[in-house]
């Protein structure tokens, strides 16, 4: 049979009020003698897990709370699945939110995180031109109590540490790549206009353009949303445009491209180079193994988890940001012209 | 300059106990009118967001759980996602935990979330043969006083309402496509053996075999882990055997044959067939797109959604599984012997 509350205030010959309090680590001024003897009584009728016990006399929940703009984006997915990985190793559990690509999903998620008792925080969010209230948003997350680092993901007036891939360095690589296979008229697909990494990586590729003498044509950056149908959307105009090669901001939208291609009953990479930005599973696997900038994302979870349990565990004297470098895998989808 | 909860509780003329016990929803015997006030005050400040003012006041958290087994595997991202949507547009925030395929570690994170204080809980989950403590884990899941629905997964003893794909019919649906286009020697790679949507995969094939009178043979059926390796691993086996064709009981493990096929020197589907289950987005993207089982990841997660939310709001009075339709989807990776 199962171990009640009361069950627990009978043994123990409090209040179900006082027992609900201390199992619950809600502020109370009930001596630490009755707090101990609640505990003692909860983990002997199997009331309550070994961990919560210890997390009652600690002070801490041992979460920690990952916020993610897009779970369906695998990028996203495997990288929660790393950072959790980190975090039991350290006996952290994770909760994960998924914030649907906005900076105020990303914030009212961390505001439930926090009332919930999380630790600490990881986020990871997108943002764009069109986000209101964007100052307002970013003080609200310099100015919780909670320690909070980023990953993947940054935007200015933010004051924290956090990690990411070397963003504009990998959209130099791929643009580099094209221009070496003799490619000019090179086409990019963004993310959102205003959202860090791709704003990053289009500086990448601008500045490769520059390097190599190739004028920089408005025309040719189509703005997409790091989603498989924007890469489809951007390709198809692209192609119109007159482009023989795509860099794609991501490899969902570079696996749009091909779609795009295909349609238009061209072929990846005889008419058309095309290069991603990510290395998912998947890109090896295509039709046309896809030539990519290759995130360590395990590396980018376990970085990032460090920081988050270092901030936890002794606070922070600088607020570091950290890049990890990228580098470029050259498959079947790129070809000189 | 941001409120703090002493502001509030010298505004309020209050201890700082109170207001924290009030605003973080515990419980206190603190009156309705002291109550309302510090909510009130609390808002004024901006201290917490309107959501949450309310569920002081409706005494709901309005957070909804979920805990899956994978979310580095695309069907449970993706369902992630939709319910998540789903969520939503009943007022609802979802958290998700990743059980790492275990079912003590969903049963960890169900507890951690209650005692977070959800609504109530989407569970989807694996377990296998080896599990320990399995009837104990199964009690605690029937008897704790939230809401939980499943989806996608199922265990003996359970006492819940869920919802998923008709697994075995998926199951014989696949191996029935192999049949009709005259393969015999069908090889069948698992997840995990006692693992809900594993065996019900295996019982359709099973099923389909016998009803064409093919002979099960033991050695033709690969325990894997639904893992994209063990897919690799259980190909190069069957292909040993002798099998023309595979069923994989997801699409994960068939990218996986497609490996093990091609470092055999062998074609899809020229010299084997296979056949998956899920309809990844990946899979019509592959070198050779997939014939597949496909769920409707969709109707999957709205129906968990809806009902979780009808449980929480309204009781339930009878334990309904609720299974959906599979889709057999033919493309270019099956081929007639």
């Amino acid at each position: 049979m199962k171990a009640t509350i009361k069950d627990i205030a009978s043994a123990a010959g409090v209040s179900v009020t006082t027992v609900s309090l201390v199992l619950n680590n809600r502020p109370n001024t009930i001596s630490q003698i009755t707090k101990n003897k609640i505990v003692e009584i909860a983990k002997s009728l199997d009331y309550i897990p070994n961990h919560m016990a210890k997390s009652l006399v600690t002070k801490e929940s041992k979460m920690i709370g990952l916020v993610v703009p897009d779970i369906g984006n695998n990028f996203f997915a495997d990288l929660a699945k790393n950072i959790e990985n980190e975090c039991q190793k350290s006996d952290y559990s994770l909760i994960l939110a998924n914030a649907n690509n906005s900076l105020s999903e990303t914030v009212k998620y961390v505001e439930q995180f926090i009332s919930r008792g999380v630790d600490g925080l990881i986020l990871a969010f997108y943002t764009d031109e069109k986000q209101n209230n964007k100052e307002q948003l970013i003080d609200k997350l310099n100015n919780y109590d909670v320690p909070i680092v980023t990953v993947d993901s940054w935007i200015k007036g933010l004051n924290m540490p956090g990690v990411s891939i070397h963003h504009s360095r990998g959209g130099y690589m791929a643009t580099k790549h094209l221009i070496e296979l003799g490619h000019k008229k090179i086409g990019c697909i963004t993310g959102m206009n205003g959202n860090y990494s791709s704003d990053r990586r289009l500086k990448g590729y601008t500045l490769a353009l520059k390097e190599a003498g190739i004028d920089y044509k408005d025309v040719f950056v189509e703005e997409g949303d790091y989603q498989y149908n924007s890469g489809y959307l951007g390709a198809l105009s692209l192609i119109d445009k007159g482009v023989s090669a795509i860099f794609a901001c991501n490899d969902l939208m570079a696996y749009g491209c091909y779609q795009a291609i295909k349609e238009k009953n061209l072929k990846v990479p005889e008419d058309i180079s095309v290069v991603g930005f990510d290395d998912l599973l998947f890109s090896k696997m295509l039709s046309v193994p896809l030539s990519t900038v290759y995130q360590d994302i395990k590396k980018l979870g376990s970085k990032a988890t460090e920081l988050i349990i270092d901030y936890i565990k002794n606070g922070i004297s600088k607020q570091e940001f950290y890049r990890l470098e990228p580098t470029m895998v050259i498959r079947e989808s790129t070809r000189k012209i």
